[in-house]
């Protein structure tokens, strides 16, 4: 139901403007509050015609008066002299269903201010701005509507200012133009340094940081508690927002990711809206991880069912070349580490049709559906360290030592599909060339799924991987890919906006400083606080391809002076906490033989009805119980940092009545993620929904459990 | 290396006789020691001509006094007016390498005399004894040899004497003609009632105990903690011996098993050899278990290597007839329950092609090679309660819904080999004029292991399943099947007395109170106490087809008010403590579905280099640790009685210089083999050959190690 009426008249006489505590002297004109009544945003134009927006938390303002303009290239910017010529307000109460999804149903339930505001200026131009107050957080898009005499606009910047009511503490990772795989650092506000730490990259394989600035999510946490996290949704033609410290006036200020080559940010025929730009608020940190804002403030599904994808556990061909055990290019001169400090010395080629078979027969074993095989298509030998990398690539033909047609063969035989993978080496052209013939041949193979990855700096030079020709790019790619049945998981991709919900063949995708730095980063791998944090930071945007599930923690006998930084149990937990419709077991198969801790990833589901974050702070620890789609099995991930914890789980999200057996699967007594990351103790109980339960976490640490109603 | 020589004239210089110490008046005239010297067995002829040995351990007399001697049909008894006529002696120290068992290579040790006796009567009858002295026990025999104007001999029974030196505590069954399948009673000798045991049987299908007697093995343990098991080696064309119970004079007395349909107890051929009569002893308990006497005394191998069979473990379709799920016969009248006190209700046929692929797609996944069939074959309505058993069997037609060739294929196809199963219903005579037949369908479609079974009172009437037709039969089913590369598993069958070191194709046989009495025994099954007793009893004459791994423990729902009386984690322990080369994973696929504690079964070896038995007595506990063939890895088992306990358990069995990680699944803390059978934990640790560690057992409880050298 909506309800939408005329409001201009009304205002002046509501009294709740209290709930809006703007700066002093400065009116505000039109607000909308969250359906409980807790979140307010609150607008108003000041004497010079500047729009701004405050936001308030209960009695607390979460932003204070924080304005906002764009910058265009041949004309003037667009940030004062506005009057508001109409405001509308609207209501929701919807329900709807994911194809796949952490719950089964989501509510999507806001209030909405639309403000219609025009220059008085003589350029008279018109702008819009749509605030929507959730019970979980407040989103807010600009559009530009149809103008006289402008055909299309070219925004040289967009000034979005986030006022800051402290010095919050703040998990950022830089503003990086190309990268999202940086480790988050934890400061106050007025401590972050982005340029700082880009100068201690030595990773990844391309970075671009102009700014001291942020990628979104961005999470803080006010001296009083209250979480806030800031991030875009529904990224669609247009360049990604960083986020702009401007610590003098305590507050951040968007700032678009731009393309040198075409000298501007972003480029739109009329008319048009900009991303939704989105502060998530909540008391408790777990809520930040259960609110679906960005996913409501995405268009609704328009590909309906997707029965050719079903979400799924996968094995494959990826983490031996991590390893240094085999090779991506049949020439076998390459692997991470011939990109990394130690020569490869027994490498061989990874991606051969005995070799797939191989995890094709463990995967069939094990409930496990997918296998991905990187490194089966020409053109692995020219691809890190080389510029020319356009034309490079073929996404259809295979190394002579791949037999594709056989390997999907014998994988249906046995139950196991092949997932694709397109490596790009971020020339995104060739991949365009040859998308239609690439996913017309995985539709005749009857594949649908593809990892894509875009690793190293976008060809042609001047692009980010971040900007709007990259954002077009990658979303095109999976609309396309839905025209042949295919979902994709893009690596080095574009953050995730909640385009899923609109399209939900996007699967999963990276995005993030993943499980592979720790087979070889320079700095050892990810430290015990990364995954924490991560729950609150990355995953807030959506699926994660982390590839999860490392039994050889400390990576022997392959790489010395590299290893997993957790213990093995929260390895486990990694399946239930870091969302996604597919999760690796990325380990090698004869990691696995004899491991009864495995047993956890056969069973663990990976589609869910209904998720519960428990208990959790950012960067510290989260506790995340979800009920398995479509059954009455549950399953729970807790992990922590570096540091050793109780946790205490109360049962009581189980089904009144029902007696249930948990399967526990906790670190060892002596368990720590460096000293004895492997230690691990499997108990079973049974439990009731009045069950409550302390469990110990060690130091890097993790638990989880199996839970099925008893017979 | 054969050491033979005379030594009549030598007997009566040698001081050594103090060695045996006979009773007061009888003179010692040969005598045989073991090779540690430990063990003598005392020879001599008393006043009256009758023969008579004594065995003494260090210096204690383990056997006082004992007489011996034969009654024949047509032929005076022969047991006096003996005179010594010749004395040899020999020694042995070979080794020699089982095909498949405990352990790679056996050494057989001993030293012998062999006595030639002949009466002073008229008769003029000859008899040689032959004593072989062993450091782990005794074994003798009697030599018949060829006799003017004598053909063959018809022995009405034998008599051969036991004498005790005390009021042991035995562990015994009933000397019943026809089955093994009685619980042990734990009582001193001069208790032992075999009869009013007999009168409580409700759950054997055919039993005869005509006396008070014993079935053999027979353990004891003397006062001062010596322990002697007494039992008989290679059991070939003859009647298994049972031990009558003589409390008067404290004895044991062999007494044979009969035919009541021929009128006596062994017709034989001169010149023939009985079997080895046998008597281990050893200070620990856990040497009878380590004692290799018994396979010592046979013939050594006659099929050489047997390729086609491979040790194995294996599921079937067994346990769900045992359940009430299903039935053997097409028709689904009969299953267990309704051989016993409920109707079943929603039974069906078992063995359908396409329940045998779930079983072989189950098979298949988890490291087992083996699948048995059970009710695939036409006769099954007509087996237990008819008499009229002969020709109802047909040992090559399949039921209908039964595509016995297809599921080979698919077995083949997924690394799975069909058991094949023969139930006799104990009419032998239907199952010898079909056994060509049946056996070459085998080979023809590649089958190489048969289960065999005969349920029910023996078919002619008079004959019984341990007299000396039934001992042919047996035999010679077994060589037959050698002939057509197939290995057989016999159920309801003769005991084992080593015979599988000639005939390394009788791989394990069923001969106790087997997993399916927990099932529907109307005293509620095995109890706690069983296993520990089996171990030490029935386990010194071979492996044992008792099929554990019962994960759910309490039959829920099939079966209310029986259970397996162990916890889950005992369950895990039988793979190593009860020794075959076959070892079924036995409950429903449906009970190891999410099970990390399956991981023991699928990992554990069923074929052995080494077998240390690392502590135990006899009905209370035992631990093994078995080094797995051609293998560095060490699978550990130990199980309790009704008590709890505490095992320490020193890992100095391992490799010196090694570090292995062994993965430990243990009864959890709050564990009882009724109130809370299958709460168990797993967990894991690095062990070395210093290692030492307490484990807690609970009451019925039990203990499994996987111990595997690290990389």
């Amino acid at each position: 139901m909506i309800q939408s009426r005329n409001l201009i008249g009304l205002l002046i006489i509501l009294t709740a403007f209290l709930a809006c505590q703007p700066t002093e002297n400065i009116k505000t004109e039109a607000f909308v509050k969250s359906p409980n009544e807790d979140i307010a945003v609150c607008f108003g134009v000041d004497e010079l015609g500047k729009p701004y927006y405050s936001v308030t938390y209960k009695k607390g303002t979460v932003i204070d008066t924080s304005y906002f303009g764009f910058e265009f290239k041949n004309q003037p910017p667009m940030d004062d002299e506005f009057k508001i010529i109409g405001v509308q307000e609207r209501a929701l109460d919807q329900s709807w269903d994911m194809v796949w999804g952490e719950q089964k149903t989501v509510r999507n339930q806001f209030r909405e201010i639309e403000v219609n505001l025009q220059e008085e200026s003589e350029t008279q131009r018109k702008l819009t701005v749509i605030f929507r107050a959730y019970d979980d957080g407040v989103g807010f898009r600009y559009q530009f509507p149809e103008q006289k005499g402008v055909d299309s606009l070219i925004i040289m910047d967009e000034h979005t200012d986030f006022n800051l009511t402290g010095d919050h503490m703040t998990w950022w990772i830089p503003g990086d133009w190309d990268s999202y795989e940086w480790l988050y650092s934890t400061s106050r506000f007025s401590e972050i340094d982005a340029l700082e730490r880009a100068k201690r990259n030595k990773d990844i394989a391309s970075i671009y940081i102009p700014e001291n600035a942020v990628n979104t999510p961005v999470t803080m946490r006010t001296d009083s508690g209250l979480h806030i996290s800031f991030h875009e949704a529904a990224l669609v033609d247009y360049a990604g927002m960083t986020l702009k410290v401007d610590k003098e006036n305590q507050k951040f200020t968007s700032e678009l990711v731009g393309s040198e080559r075409l000298g501007y940010k972003v480029k739109r025929k009329l008319p048009f809206d900009t991303p939704w730009r989105t502060i998530q608020i909540s008391e408790k940190a777990g809520d930040l991880i259960e609110s679906k804002l960005i996913l409501n403030l995405n268009e609704p599904n328009k590909l309906g069912n997707i029965p050719w994808f079903k979400p799924m556990k996968y094995v494959g061909i990826w983490w031996e070349m991590h390893l240094g055990i085999s090779t991506w290019d049949i020439e076998a001169t390459q692997d991470m580490s011939t990109f990394t400090k130690d020569k490869a010395t027994s490498s061989k080629h990874g991606a051969t049709t005995e070799n797939a078979k191989r995890y094709i027969d463990f995967a069939s074993k094990n409930n496990i559906e997918g296998i991905l095989v990187e490194g089966w298509n020409t053109g692995w030998s020219h691809w890190i360290g080389f510029d020319d990398r356009e034309g490079v690539f073929d996404f259809v033909t295979p190394y002579p030592d791949y037999d594709i047609e056989e390997v999907v063969k014998y994988g249906k035989e046995h139950g196991v599909e092949l997932i694709m993978h397109h490596e790009t080496s971020a020339a995104p052209r060739t991949y365009d060339q040859q998308m239609d013939t690439a996913y017309a041949l995985m539709q005749k193979l009857g594949i649908h799924s593809v990892k894509s990855g875009y690793v190293g700096p976008i060809i042609p030079k001047g692009e980010y991987h971040h900007g709007q020709w990259m954002v077009n790019h990658y979303n095109n790619a999976v609309i396309k890919a839905a025209d042949y049945q295919v979902a994709v998981n893009a690596h080095e991709p574009i953050k995730a906006t909640g385009l899923r919900r609109t399209y939900p063949n996007m699967i999963a995708r990276e995005g993030l400083r993943g499980q592979e730095f720790n087979a070889w980063a320079s700095d050892g791998g990810n430290p015990p606080e990364h995954l924490p944090t991560v729950a609150f930071t990355r995953m807030l945007a959506g699926p994660i391809d982390f590839t999860p599930g490392i039994f050889n923690i400390k990576l022997e006998p392959y790489k010395k002076g590299n290893q997993v930084n957790t213990t093995l149990a929260q390895q486990l937990a990694l399946y239930v906490v870091i969302y996604s419709p597919i999760q690796m077991a990325a380990d090698l198969p004869e990691s696995y033989e004899g491991q009864p801790a495995f047993q956890f990833i056969r069973d663990v589901a990976v589609d869910w009805d209904r998720t519960e974050v428990l208990n959790g702070e950012v960067g510290d620890f989260v506790t995340i119980a979800r009920k398995a789609k479509g059954s009455n099995d549950w399953y729970l991930g807790s992990i922590s940092d570096e540091n050793e914890r109780d946790i205490k789980i109360e049962f009581s999200f189980l089904d009144e009545g029902k007696t249930y057996e948990a399967i526990i699967y906790k670190d060892g007594e002596d368990a720590h993620w460096n000293d004895n990351p492997e230690s691990i103790v499997i108990s079973n109980m049974d439990v009731t929904n009045t069950s409550s339960e302390t469990f110990h976490l060690a130091p890097g640490g993790g638990l989880a459990i199996s839970i099925k109603p008893k017979q």
